[in-house]
């Protein structure tokens, strides 16, 4: 058995209100729900539960990852942890299809269109217009980020391919130096992650459901490869905390509600 | 009239449990109360209506300004800026009083003696015991500090000393950099900073209170020297936000029940 170099938590943040209209949303910045804070805080509970302790977070820059790990930080009362927020880290960028109800879209392109954009790992939706609210190059909070970095649409792939330089120049490095990291981020910025750390392949990972508010630990071992977790679910090698069956029905809970 | 160069917001945390049960806090990580809770999130309604941006937040380590901090950032739609947390804005420490009850300490001590812990400018507390729990040598969160940059006991000047130096070295170069900050403190390391932009006396300083949860506005000139609000309140001048009669009452509550 390799010997456990580093921890990673990552959290996958509570249900926000524009899961609850049913509504793409990427990059928009949506609080999170009543549910969706409860969620967080039962996460935190666990998290303490669990006797967690951190030294360093990571979020992205949309409120309801942060608020999630403000609730994981206030329960096991490390709000004075240093944090990090990473536009990296953000949701897949939806494009055009940014604040559209997905059953309105099916209804007006149809399932199968929809379903490729969803569910393919290299296919992004239409970009959206640089003039839209959703365009980031609108939002202030993107002002540092040049015309090349600015996403008008992401598949899954093009998600990874900013989510894992970040993981490499940023993450990594921070881990080596000797922090225990709790990442709160967005279904799939976490694919991304685990997709990179678990092996997984091109057409497994976009079916992957990453369930919201469950912390999701792993044990690396130098070479920041995932060490087996006895309580693992494939094709995850870490473990999510809580009760099995649970989690179990959240991950397939998580296909019914298209909390994706 | 010189030109604004410059605009700087300060906020005191709300009332902790602690400022509750009138116990002599200091570095000691205790939560809001449920008014505190109240307060911050007003002033966070305060500052959204003021329709104040800013590009950064500084807090201490402590959770009660952190949580202070956040409100302000929830309320205002700002939770995605990047925050600082320094324990060189940290409240004055205690050192020996830490955890006793005020009117407890009047009763073995004398009001006198505690007048002048209080209220002196350069007159620490006892030391606080190295085994204590409230030695910070002792808590994970700081460390990364030299035994020099412990504190086992602040006067008013000891933590000018800290917070003056952070001062220069951190939140100036910020502020030139562009950034306007909002700063979410206590009420001594609050005191240090407008005692240096204000100018106020030695024996003024210990007497002024800056009542919790209400935003304090600065515009400052390109040398950093306060550009005088009309509604400044003196010796400050800086302007409170909210209403004149509200905040002059604040202060002089501060002063009777002992919120300092």
């Amino acid at each position: 058995m390799p010997e456990v170099k580093y921890t990673l938590v990552l959290i996958r943040h509570g249900e926000s209100d524009w899961n609850r209209q049913n509504r793409f949303t990427g990059w928009h910045d949506v609080p999170l729900s009543e549910t969706g804070e409860l969620e967080a805080a039962e996460a935190g509970k666990t998290l303490a539960k669990e006797g967690l302790q951190f030294d360093a977070v990571y979020t992205s820059v949309l409120r309801r990852a942060i608020k999630t790990a403000w609730h994981c930080m206030e329960q096991t009362n490390q709000m004075w942890l240093p944090v990090t927020r990473a536009w990296q880290l953000n949701e897949r960028h939806y494009g055009g299809l940014t604040g559209l109800n997905k059953a309105e879209t099916v209804a007006k392109v149809g399932e199968a269109q929809v379903l490729i954009w969803r569910r393919s790992y290299d296919i992004p939706p239409p970009e959206v217009e640089t003039t839209s609210e959703y365009y980031p190059g609108n939002d202030r909070r993107y002002k540092a980020l040049t015309p090349e970095q600015l996403p008008k649409t992401e598949s899954l792939k093009l998600t990874l391919e900013r989510v894992l330089p970040y993981w490499e120049s940023d993450i990594k490095p921070a881990m080596q130096s000797g922090k225990r990291l709790l990442i709160a981020a967005h279904g799939n910025s976490l694919r991304a992650l685990v997709k990179h750390l678990d092996g997984i392949p091109d057409d497994v990972i976009p079916g992957l459901n990453i369930p919201t508010g469950i912390p999701l630990v792993y044990e690396l071992d130098e070479d920041f490869k995932p060490i087996p977790s006895a309580d693992a679910i494939a094709p995850l090698n870490g473990r999510y905390l809580g009760d099995r069956e649970m989690v179990e029905a959240r991950i397939a809970g998580a296909t019914s509600t298209g909390h994706k």
